[in-house]
């Protein structure tokens, strides 16, 4: 009998996988004059991170049994849109972050110009390997899946999803404006949770799932996104720099409204809870389990960085 | 028999459709707290500008006899593309332009950090517009058409097209470098033909095209795209504010090496025609000839704006 592995070393396994795929899309060619930007874009790509969105998507593929190269190119696209989402954040007019993952962030070795240059090439390199995944559709139903994952990631990832979370959170704190809890988990529904509902639910759309397992997996993302996001807040509060690899108590020092400064620590643990909790019964409703996603909710939401 | 429309009044009614199809695809719905952002999404579509990129589209989709609505959601799409790079390319990082078109730019206006936000959000939808498309595939020959035209647009907006050229051209600004005449080609290819050559290509492949003519029709593009540009090295040396509604004598402001710097007033007005001839021996060797497209072509070399 082969012995399942031990979670952590599953997750390893995962992530380098995902490293490794990230590698083979990630990595430019061919690079003429433009030679610098795609050293910017290999250094934000390659600095290291959790790999989520690439392993949550992979594993939804698992779930409904998905065969095929194409999950690889969105794996990678979706990993250059958190980076280069990332990179345009740190900016001097945005966060002012000098440091990231423990590294010196793009506009610091860069320059603003390179690093805003940089966040442009790496979304719009998000899209076309997205779209280089048609060359391997050999039936019009891969070509529909297919399709349906770039409508998805295009989705989540824009003004109704990822961008428009990001705008209303920077508005809010350009104008001071103390956020309520409604407008708080739109922005986290928008910049944290679209996402990771793109994620899960491209790995089911490219395995062939129906409709409704799709909307399942969205509404997970959903909630593990929020929990997700308390986490960070939570985080930001109690964790250290050491163990994050970025400054804490940034959000206090930018006299922030978070999660924790509007509800209390005690309640947003709480709440942390509550809605992986919710992920989980919406999980809980698709035909197949996967033990270890439900091992990776607890580790994104119970994580110490 | 009906007479034929005069150029002027018959590249109206092209730009007009233009404008109609950008109203349609680019009007933002369902706004909820990025308002916003999607009003500046707007403020920059709908500030005027050629809509020469969507009317060159449509006009190979005509030539190839094109039927169906998947060009609108291209035509929008690629308008959306260069609006975004002109908002990035406006940033106090980067030529730090207040004023386009004869309006406050987007920074200006909204912030920095909301112009970077805008710009983004206007690339992505770009790509969310575009895949719309999809939906309207009947046939798996039209699934692969609106695929390649994807596949077209992401590379020729990307790292390999107009992000390549404008971050070599910023770089060697940057550095106070003075480019050589292969240098600056590279640019005029990538920042500027880029655009020209996708426009042309992917109307032709909507239409079904076979891929020499989409080859022979990038090759124009890129003479086109160059010969534009080197008008518009021209223009900032003999042009007026008035009539072009932006400052005129930036590059040199800058100390920025242009065409005419390079070559001088006279061998640059002489190269606008060469290129401007080579673009047409392309076109020549199309199975279907367009008289509009003979005259745009000249129309864009020899503009006074």
């Amino acid at each position: 009998m082969v012995k399942p592995l031990r979670f952590e070393e599953e997750l390893k396994n995962r992530k380098d996988h995902a490293e490794a795929v990230l590698k083979e899309y990630g990595t430019m060619a061919d690079p003429a004059y433009q030679k610098i930007v795609m050293e910017a874009m290999e250094y934000n790509l390659f600095a290291g991170g959790k790999r989520l969105r690439p392993i949550l998507m992979e594993e939804t593929f698992r779930m409904f049994c998905g065969t095929g190269k194409a999950i690889e190119s969105f794996m990678a696209a979706i990993e250059m849109i958190h980076t280069y989402s990332l990179i345009h954040d740190d900016l001097p007019a945005m966060d002012n972050d000098d440091y990231r993952r423990g590294r010196k962030t793009t506009h610091v070795v860069y320059g603003e110009d390179m690093a805003i240059l940089t966040g442009d090439a790496l979304l719009n390199y998000a899209f076309e390997t997205a779209a280089k995944a048609f060359d391997l559709a050999a039936t019009e139903e891969e070509m529909k899946r297919i399709a349906s994952a770039l409508q998805i990631l295009s989705k989540k990832a824009g003004i109704y999803g990822m961008v428009g979370g990001q705008t209303f959170d920077v508005e809010a704190e350009d104008q001071n404006l103390p956020l309520n809890e409604e407008q708080m988990l739109f922005i986290f529904k928008l910049k944290t949770a679209a996402l990771i509902e793109a994620s899960l639910m491209i790995g089911a759309v490219l395995a062939g799932a129906d409709a409704e397992q799709v909307r399942l997996l969205e509404e997970a993302g959903e909630n593990v996104g929020i929990a997700f996001q308390i986490r960070d807040d939570i985080l930001d509060v109690t964790g250290t720099q050491e163990v994050l690899g970025k400054p804490i108590g940034s959000d206090a020092k930018n006299n922030k409204t978070t999660y924790v400064t509007l509800k209390g620590l005690e309640q947003a643990e709480a709440d942390v809870r509550s809605y992986t909790d919710r992920a989980r019964e919406c999980l809980k409703r698709l035909p197949n389990g996967s033990a270890f996603l439900d091992s990776l909710l607890t580790y994104l939401t119970d994580r110490i960085k």
